[in-house]
């Protein structure tokens, strides 16, 4: 009985606190708060942070319902413009269409600590978006300010090393997401001389890394991934340096997601480099597959495949067969084949490229093959026996896949994935 | 005949040129460009920059022209919206109705040097608007992308001091649009300790000042210009600072013409101000009143008032009679009559304020009093005799004003603007 | 055989190398060699490097042996001074007894990494002194010219935290000798914000620190090291701060031992935690006793002192006799007796109240209380079961000692303890 | 009467003054005072900061008499030397000998702002020197602690061009000594993109110059400086500098005067600029002559030159007269005379030639000269008309010369200097 009373007196007060915050809003969008709107948004910074996730979604709620444009007024701005598409029509347009919230975000940006107080609100909207369909509007409205705001050329490209400060180096072991940082001494091996961590940052969110890509700077284009993150590998002179390998890429914001940082973040490392060792000729990845598996045997990607590609359908179910009966010897033997080229790794080769050249497409496919193609990279190399961990066996089989970065050809590879077409070398070709 | 000829074959290469750029601003916005839009957007910038002032608006015309939504797509979302006024239909809505052209703005603005392009295009545009009221959308897509770009929360408040740069200095003077600064001893002076001058500056255009505003730290509210900006006065010291006044605000950046700076600028350095002097109570300002003599004389403004407000009409006639018949005795003794308080100034004051009082609303009247009364100062008190120099004596007979910013009161000063009532001080209000 | 004929080899190289070496020091101090000293110098600088342990030690000899004064040349010259000390004999005088090597030290200080080469000189040197007492003057050359180069003045001070680069907080927590840092986490605690510490750097070496100084800012003079070093104890807020303790201090560079550092960064650190915290009122250490054991058991430090002092032979045995019959139940006890006061740590008190006021004095006795004491610092507290750590039961019983800075008394206390008597607090004057 | 009493009042202020400071010097280098000797020698430097220059004679005469080695003890300290010349007995005598004076100015230097105090110290001696021979041992003390203090490892070479702070321009207008700087825009296109100047700052007296070189990047190697320092000269672009010409130097600290700055500026100038262009082949200077034509005409250098040199007695003679009749006509022709090799140019050229090779040696003839000569510079070209201001044409009839720099050169060259012979290019040499 208490207990429902002061969960009922609990709602009335969160009520209250919306009421007032919506208040804010609203204030803050008025003409009269036009005056003041640094001090308004100041105060409806510190307001939302203290909503519990209960209480944001229930304002997001409010901010989906009646910050939206006005239906007639629409209309009729349209029937003007369709009628005579006239400069001044289309202002009045473009001014009755936008939402008010996008006004109220702007505003709320202007605030200190406003940025990422949207960042961190995008964060909260993304996570309630499954359950909430209602809210895609609003959350395009987030994207789409975030997107201009967090535009490349407002974005300050870092190098991190050992000389960056701690509290920084701290969130790369927490953020990496690719290849796990095992301490500070794995993190040391990492920013070594023969080795390039780069991060995005922005000027309103000053010490937060948005992303960060790491580099090896090495002699061959690698095949495997643990002589790239041993701990105790010896460092490499600039002379040797041929080959720059990108071998993990990690977000660290989740509120900015959708947001092209990734992209952007490679091909200015990749020009730095340039211009750092101009021996440097090749830009590569060594990337994970980690849709393969789940392609292969939980949704019997072959087959499927097959019916879609008669002509290929024979020699994919064949090259299935062998890899399914080989797979428990080669997960148990993983440590001790690195030299062999068994029929079961060519047939994973021959399966790996039939998945990333036939059914990973944009929308659809293995995720990270997807971002490096549509970046405009090229699938160069299928690597077996590349990544021994538990996560890498699991994902794919122990395969990574090197996709290349030929600045030159990034934007012919990107139409032509758009189209449908994945670029690959000739030995990727050759496989099938 | 050559000549001639040789005009033909220039008009043949401006318009290959123009033809060029169209064609990668095509490209940039095109799904292919997106792979490779930072090098396109870098070479489009270039690109622009060699056009003349010509080439300039043939590419405005196209922009104005070939970039606009398609109205047909337009109606048919707003028909959808209107009738089910779904997040999916908002969204549909908001795709078809935003420029192409916004997006290859944002695409520019990615590029190395692309918002300093932006800002010089629009500086241009603005100079042919006039003349091309087609523009105007165009202009409107600019100003409105510019304004999220340069909103409160990207700019960076700076000091300005004798330990700045040359550079950043001999910007100052060029840029000074108030009281002009006299070379490098007249700005010296102007940086001493019980002066203040602070500019808001842009990540995106390092060391370029947008605005800057000059403070006085004095004991009393200024009624003359003269000893806030003499070359030789004494230098005083931090325990006399009772009053901040912001004698001189001046903007660096035309392609920023409606971009709110100004009134960010003057409150956070008011702001700045109270946390390093805790013994400052009173922020006002020393303005000029551009718009007096043209009103009192060549449009005889005080008549046209009279007949909108016949209750004031004959003491308004009466004071006119006064300060015109009074007027070339007080031009001839500016400098001697300080002290004096004649029947013509107290007859300029009286129709001073009924200039600033009921001639100046949103819109029209005096352009620097619009300034301040939309940011949400009072009109505190009129000077006479107050600025004696040439520029000062013609535009308002050597009067000048102080407005008062009260932070506690800007917000209801500004609504009451907005509703047609200029906030004034008692002193004020008993002139009229 | 071959084997000797290397070794042959070797020493011929090496007597080779030595003579060139000599041979740029002369050229490096001949006027000939005053046109082009910086590069003379940077040679030198890389020849040194090279050399090996032994290959120094010739080097020492020989900077010993041949760059003195010349006997005669001084003696004429001091009877000069003797007969008429003006100003002209007192220069030639000067001229005359200064080793050359000191002009060869300041000329080798002038070379790009000039001063890091005359620190590890030294550091080399003094690993050699013992067992070559004629290079006394050589080092006292070099520390005479690093006490000038290393003055208060050009030390610059900054505070380590968290924000610092990962590479100078790894020298910390290498060079940290008091209590020694068990990884990143333990060094996090250290820095966080109710702990401060700061490094005097030079900028001749810079991102070298040359000292460090660890401080807890705390609510009561501390009588136990765990609380202080427990990596998960909760940070206190700033308005609990009412007592700074230096819990450690640690040179980071050995070739600069006897320079004095450590008395400049500690009274330098009490006047910045005073301007930024006003409320600190004590500033004190928690410091080891690190000669008490070996006094107290190994040289019966007390029956010596007894004999020196028979009023207190008496009460100092008896405490003896407490103490070492007691000892091996503390040790073994040690964590379960913190509330207790035990007879046996009443004598133990005692005991190193002896050992502290009468048995240390300026170049005997325990060298830490030398250290506080010759700064001026006050004997505060003497606390049992302070350090129940190996080390600090293997040194004092785990008994440490508070000492006081009072600024206003350094002076004074610092005179007294040069007479030899030792300022103390009532408390610990009470105990013997 | 009243005013003699005011001024006994006033001598015996001062003499208590005095007494004050001279108690707080022994305070300092008192043992008692080595605990507080920071704050000692702050106080120290404020109460010497506050004396008038007869003051601080008073205390210069108390450091002179009072705080030498002792006669005595220096006489048996080197007895003990010459009988035995140990280590042991060495660093007694080091120790007798050096002034107690050395350490106060140490701890002095030790204390905020005390670099600056000493070198202040030092200016003021300095003008009192002439009149006071008996201050030469103070003296001497001081530019031996300056000189180590301010040796090249310590010195920080910066840039500074129209991105420095606009006060430490105003400082290079004030101190330029050799062509003056006619303000703000002459400054201006010294600091353009071909020109080059560069400062040695001290981390003891941040943001003030010791020492600046201005450097003009040119084709050829000048014969004018009109050229190099025209306000309206076009700027060149760096595909066009094959020659540095360092065309003025000058110390902004005369309280420095005798440590050796320039020296090394220009030849880490020269190392600088190597590293920035590498087609830079030669650094020359572009100098002024200023005691040529006290020499010539006052003094009757060719006689006495003659006298010495009875075998170029005649020529010397003969080129005197022509030279001393076509003066007058020369300087009123100056500037039409430019393209003419008239035989009073060459004369002069000879007469100068004569002057730097025969009457220019080390402590004697041209200042200029000597200073470029000691650093190992060759006397490369005699330009006649090269400097028409009035001063050039006072000093030196319009003539400049060109010192060449060629850094595999100047040792050699320095001790050639050293034994008496100018180093010289073939043109000079076959002049005379």
């Amino acid at each position: 009985m208490l207990k429902e009373l002061r969960t009922v007196a609990q709602r009335f007060d969160q009520a209250r606190r919306l009421r007032t915050l919506v208040g804010e809003c609203q204030r803050l969008i008025s003409e009269r708060g036009s005056a003041n709107s640094s001090s308004i948004a100041t105060t409806l910074v510190q307001r939302f942070g203290k909503l519990d996730d209960a209480g944001r979604h229930d304002f997001f709620h409010v901010l989906a319902r009646d910050f939206n444009p006005a239906p007639k007024a629409v209309l009729a701005a349209a029937r003007n413009y369709a009628a005579l598409p006239s400069a001044e029509h289309l202002l009045a347009l473009s001014r009755t269409v936008e939402s008010p919230r996008q006004e109220l975000f702007r505003r709320i940006n202007g605030a200190p600590g406003g940025t990422a107080a949207i960042v961190a609100m995008r964060r909260t909207l993304l996570a309630a978006m499954p359950a909430n369909p209602q809210f895609a509007a609003l959350e395009s409205d987030l994207l789409h300010l975030l997107s201009s705001w967090f535009n490349p050329g407002f974005l300050q490209m870092q190098r991190v090393d050992w000389e960056s400060p701690a509290r920084l180096l701290e969130l790369l072991i927490e953020h990496e997401a690719v290849h796990p940082i095992d301490g500070w001494q794995d993190l040391r091996r990492r920013l070594a001389s023969d080795r390039r961590c780069f991060a995005f940052f922005h000027p309103q969110l000053p010490g937060e890394p948005l992303i960060f890509v790491e580099v090896a700077l090495v002699r061959e284009m690698p095949d495997q991934i643990a002589p790239l993150i041993a701990k105790e590998a010896a460092t490499q002179s600039p002379e040797h340096f041929k080959i720059a390998t990108f071998y993990s890429i990690s977000n660290c914001q989740p509120g900015l997601r959708g947001v092209s940082l990734g992209n952007f973040l490679i091909k200015r490392v990749a020009e730095h480099l340039k211009r750092e060792f101009p021996q440097l000729k090749t830009f590569c990845t060594l990337s994970p597959v980690p849709g393969f598996a789940k392609w292969l045997q939980k949704n019997d990607g072959p087959a499927v495949l097959g019916a879609r590609l008669p002509a290929k359908a024979a020699r994919l179910l064949e090259a299935r067969d062998i890899a399914v009966r080989e797979l428990p010897a080669m997960t148990d033997r993983a440590r001790h084949l690195h030299a062999v080229a068994s029929p079961a790794q060519d047939a994973m080769r021959r399966l790996c490229a039939a998945y990333l050249l036939y059914a990973t497409e944009p929308g659809s496919g293995d995720a990270v093959a997807r971002f490096h193609l549509d970046n405009g990279a090229r699938l160069e190399r299928i690597n077996t026996l590349a990544d021994s961990s538990p996560n890498g066996m699991k994902q794919s089989f122990g395969i990574m896949v090197n996709y290349l970065y030929d600045l030159q050809q990034i934007e012919e590879n990107h139409e032509k994935y758009m189209r449908g077409r994945v670029s690959r070398s000739r030995t990727v070709a050759a496989l099938i």
